[in-house]
């Protein structure tokens, strides 16, 4: 970027007064927003869902690769989609960062064009935050506030036998899109000048540096009168998703190799590098699909929409996890998803 | 710390486990807790207050002086502090934390021991966040919900003029602490071994290493009906904190340098740094006592609080915010307070 403004030329409360400058509020829920100690929100007669998630550069972000208009808007977005999976609206968002001094005011406009876009586009309120240096790196943490009617959250703890597991969209791409960004970041780094050769991914690289929440398939729930029975958001793959729902219901679960959907782009790709397209589906993680289970009931309503597909059904907890394959052969599903830990 | 159990060991799911499985839930209002993609609330006819702050250690804390356990009491308490800065009850927190592999489970124990001892002491629940790793340093993210009666809630921009300007407690101890441990921390790391000369400043250390928040100012606003005209908490120095006010609210003002409540531990030993006392209450930040105004009506209901001081008035914009100092001298005020990014 051509031009650098140092941020302490403005100052915390000057920069805070740049950054917010152009808020504007979209909910009426939203009373007082950004400017003092506190938000302040009417939810009348709606409980009230609150999550938070917490992006580490170099732990969750390479900005080698990631542009910072995409970093402000995954932020948003990694926190919106666990509302969704609550089966409630986002409202409210607030945004904190710390960042060293390598960053200008011009970078953190670029990253608040990001936060800005993915707000508008889910109509959400940025309503406080915190800025701050960092000794190292850039910092986010975010904390998403959303509404739903009395007692009409969906929790991962209430999935029962019988029941049909669906996902929303298609999996594993993100975790593709990662993969042919490191593989050209080791090239470039290799062989300085080299520019990277993204073979018209698009699609995968998309999905990794720009995903979506899904709140179509919230607003189908509650166009089709439907409540899954359980619900969670896939950001560390299926095969964790599906664990963490088995056992926080006490039940074992089977899910169908060939049910689980995978766009082609992806597969075709995932088979050039020989991975298995559904190894990438298991336990890629980033794709910020929902997993949902339904109750056999409402199997016509569902049947309709093309962004859900049936991949399974929830089984007795002595039956176990189990993964049938295309070949037919029957295997433990294990949680492999991304440990920041490891 | 004798034992060290590594993080690694226990995996992300494991450590979160971990640390909350003795999270209790004491508010009506926490419907679903920590373990899913997010908590729900129920404010039923309650408006929501929502604050965010973070901590970068290097930047907002030192290791080799703040025990995790005050840390992690410390971090919940500058929230609520915002929450009660609103006149709401603080009823619900998330914590976030990312931490590099110097860490072990035992650090974090001791850290989160702070956590819920100051949700105990403030009948605050635990309700989520998040636990990643970081390349460098401790930084924590605490986001504070709160709640209060419909169009109850005090903002900065509603003092008016003639109003009389109030603060709880007394200032500048707490950065009288910070200085005195930075100050041994140098004789420390200039000689190893040394053990530090902490001259029994009991309270200066505890003011600047474990802040408590003025829960009790908020509740003897609603025990007299006493509804401030406009508030803030002071993180920054009184001058900070009572120029946001004017500015916000479009006012000057004056303060009394006689009125400005400083302890006496605290002022006897500015004297002997040959610091200037009235310099560390206007400038030094960190003290999370209360700032505000109150109508000059109000006066017979505040003057029996003794840990409420009258330091001043509001005026007309033009006339500017002055100090008049117990010479009689009159300055203008200025924003000394902490900047983290000079």
């Amino acid at each position: 970027m051509a031009e650098r403004t140092e941020i302490s030329s403005l100052g915390e409360f000057g920069l805070i007064d740049h950054l917010t400058k152009n808020n504007e509020i979209k909910n009426a829920s939203t009373i007082v927003s950004v400017g003092d100690d506190a938000a302040v929100l009417d939810h009348f007669g709606k409980q009230v869902v609150v999550t938070t998630d917490m992006l580490v550069e170099g732990i969750h972000f390479d900005l080698m690769y990631t542009p910072l208009k995409h970093l402000g808007y995954k932020s948003v977005i990694v926190n919106l989609s666990d509302v969704y999976a609550m089966n409630a609206t986002p409202q409210q968002i607030t945004m904190s960062i710390a960042f060293s001094n390598r960053f200008s005011v011009e970078a953190l406009d670029e990253f608040y064009e990001g936060v800005y876009a993915a707000c508008d586009r889910y109509n959400v309120d940025l309503i406080g935050g915190d800025t701050s240096s960092s000794q190292k790196g850039f910092i986010i943490c975010v904390t998403a506030i959303g509404e739903v009617a009395p007692d009409k959250y969906v929790k991962r703890s209430t999935a029962k036998i019988g029941d049909l597991i669906c996902v929303s969209g298609d999996l594993g791409a993100a975790f593709l899109g990662l993969t042919i960004l490191e593989r050209e970041k080791k090239v470039f780094l290799e062989t300085k000048g080299v520019q990277p050769d993204l073979e018209n991914q698009d699609y995968i690289i998309g999905r990794f540096l720009k995903p979506e929440a899904r709140k179509d398939i919230i607003e189908f729930f509650a166009a089709n009168k439907i409540i899954p029975t359980s619900m969670i958001d896939i950001s560390d793959g299926l095969s964790s998703e599906i664990l963490h729902i088995c056992k926080q219901s006490k039940t074992g679960c089977v899910l169908y190799e060939e049910k689980i959907p995978v766009n082609d782009m992806a597969r075709q790709f995932a088979y050039k590098l020989e991975i298995d397209p559904t190894a990438c589906a298991l336990s890629g993680g980033e794709d910020y699909e929902l997993l949902f289970t339904i109750d056999q009931n409402d199997y016509n309503k569902i049947v309709s929409n093309d962004n859900i597909s049936i991949v399974g059904h929830i089984t007795e907890q002595e039956e176990g996890c189990l993964l049938v394959t295309k070949g037919g052969n029957t295997h433990k599903l294990t949680a492999q998803g991304w440990n920041a830990f490891k």
